[in-house]
């Protein structure tokens, strides 16, 4: 019997020693299928046909892959383990080229198997090291939440959009991390999820996991935001991030935009939930982050059937770009940011780096 | 052949003496189909199966009807004559109860039917008050669109929620008149239609109706506003209404209020257009205006098919309130309303009252 019963947080990926076990995102809400991924090519399907989902969670599942694989290996000599190993890295990172968190896993795997002085050792080296990443990033979740429910108190009305969730992650997710956090320790909260057009991961997404763990949940499609945070007396919004740039500025699914300008509105705050391997320094402001245009039949199709006349034009971007101005808060695995993003972010990483070097 | 080709300005309803011509709206965007009504029946069953929908277009559809049935009527007296259209006109009259315009028109069609002094001369008064009906609407329609119009120039681009089009009305429509108009004038606008969640009536009715009539029209869901203003530079927005308070409060298609709200962020004017026949000075403010909450399964499922999970919760507020501040202007057949919305309308309904008087 799996554990992701009633009042349970799922979880996207599980290590079964000789199988893994994964959430088949793509029936949901339909059906909770967990499939049972036997062969690196299994691992590969899945990635590739979007099965899992979200950056933290691609790079768990990559990296058990790798651990499954290479403990098939047979090789009578390390460096022939190594080439096999390799070869085997290569292919699972292809299942998803532009997935930054997937080669990061995979390649965090090779190395610790370069530590190991026998083929046996390596292989286990392998395993714990993907089990690391997991528990890290759940870890790393759960410090998110912790610091995130700091900001709510018992019936709090809390929105927000698209799926920054558990199955996202290993666990717990960013943006939804403190409201399981909250329900573990009995602190009621009600939370207004936006169904999130046109791929709606909050309607399909966002609503299953919630539920699963019983927290209260209500759907709202995303035109009503306005309305609900008046008439509901929405508290504060919370959202994740896909990029956030050096000044704040950050990037995350198309409509948190109009979140954070009525949040303003209505003087409610508005919180970004997400880790250090979000942000990019790199990058000055928003002004440099590409926005991905993607294909028109998302948003005149719905599950094959047309809804929308044929010859329309049609403007699809992924994501938009919040201002850091209308961040309230930054709320990161480290601590929750306000104020001088630039300073603070600078100062943030200066640590890390100080950190990682010591 | 119907006149409803490419470029052409499509109608919902038309008379053609012995049937009535209907656009199924229900079938749109898939298919344009025009039904030919012979009998009350047809009618009836029409209105009630939401073919037509639009208060105005309804209206005139059941005026039409009752024109068309009260043709068959064999009376050898006016009083009998008179005794069966009544009972026809109370047919159609519960075919959508709350409709407030459908009993207008049916009334109005009645009570012009008293002037006659024969049963023959009664049925040509139906005819004509019927088609009279119509003709008004459509110059209603087409003066609101010319006094809109005067608020834009070529090149802008506008941003509309809903569909208050020509197929709501007799011709024109009120917010997407002035596209039209724009159009017949050569003024090259370019329109972002939101798709309009739950019902999607931007998606399904707006874009083909523009894309009929030749206007350039982009498709966008509803979360992509703030990102579709900022980067598509969008210069003013224009809206319909459903009810408008003596303050100037509208009542207009849920996601309304979030496009005046991020119209005031983005410093870009904010329209309502709406006939007389819209505004309720009966109403202090929007405060007044009962919401109503429709059935849940308009968000979870889309053409039958699930989109949210078992069980969660749904908010589904059919409309919202966009209080008067955030309005630049309320075009009218009459003219454009600035301001001080409260004495401008009672203003407007003194003139109103002295003309009919007059």
């Amino acid at each position: 019997m799996h554990e992701n019963n009633n009042n349970c947080i799922p979880r996207s990926v599980e290590w079964k020693e000789t199988s893994i076990s994964l959430l088949n995102q793509q029936k949901l809400p339909h059906e909770t299928e967990y499939l049972e991924l036997k062969t690196i090519e299994d691992v590969w399907d899945a990635i590739t046909t979007l099965k899992v989902r979200g950056a933290p969670a691609i790079g768990i599942a990559a990296a058990f892959g790798l651990a499954l694989s290479a403990a098939d290996i047979s090789a009578d000599s390390l460096d022939s383990f190594h080439r096999q190993l390799n070869s085997q890295k290569d292919y699972l990172a292809g299942s998803r080229p532009t997935a930054v968190n997937l080669a990061w896993a995979l390649d965090r795997l090779v190395k610790a198997a370069q530590k190991a002085i026998s083929v046996n050792e390596a292989k286990t080296l392998l395993i714990h090291e993907a089990i690391r990443i997991q528990v890290e990033d759940e870890e790393t979740c759960r410090l998110i939440g912790e610091n995130a429910l700091s900001l709510f108190k018992a019936g709090d009305k809390v929105m927000t959009i698209c799926n920054a969730g558990s199955i996202a992650t290993a666990k717990y997710g960013t943006a939804l991390a403190p409201f399981y956090l909250a329900k573990q320790k009995d602190i009621s909260l009600e939370v207004y999820a936006c169904e999130t057009r046109p791929v709606l991961q909050g309607a399909r997404l966002t609503a299953w996991e919630l539920l699963q763990a019983g927290v209260d949940v209500t759907l709202i499609t995303d035109n009503m935001a306005a309305h609900t945070m008046k008439s509901k007396g929405i508290t504060s919004i919370i959202v994740g991030a896909d990029r956030i740039t050096a000044n704040g500025d950050t990037a995350n699914k198309i409509g948190t935009y109009n979140l954070a300008i009525l949040a303003k509105a209505f003087d409610i705050p508005f919180y970004v939930a997400a880790p250090l391997s979000t942000f990019d320094p790199s990058l000055d402001s928003g002004k440099s982050i590409p926005i991905e245009e993607r294909n028109p039949e998302e948003v005149t199709h719905l599950h094959g059937v047309r809804i929308a006349p044929e010859g329309v034009n049609v403007f699809n971007p992924a994501f938009d770009v919040t201002p850091s101005e209308l961040i309230t808060g930054i709320v990161t695995e480290r601590g929750i940011l306000t104020g001088d993003y630039l300073s603070k972010i600078r100062n943030l990483f200066k640590e890390e780096a100080q950190y990682v070097e010591s």
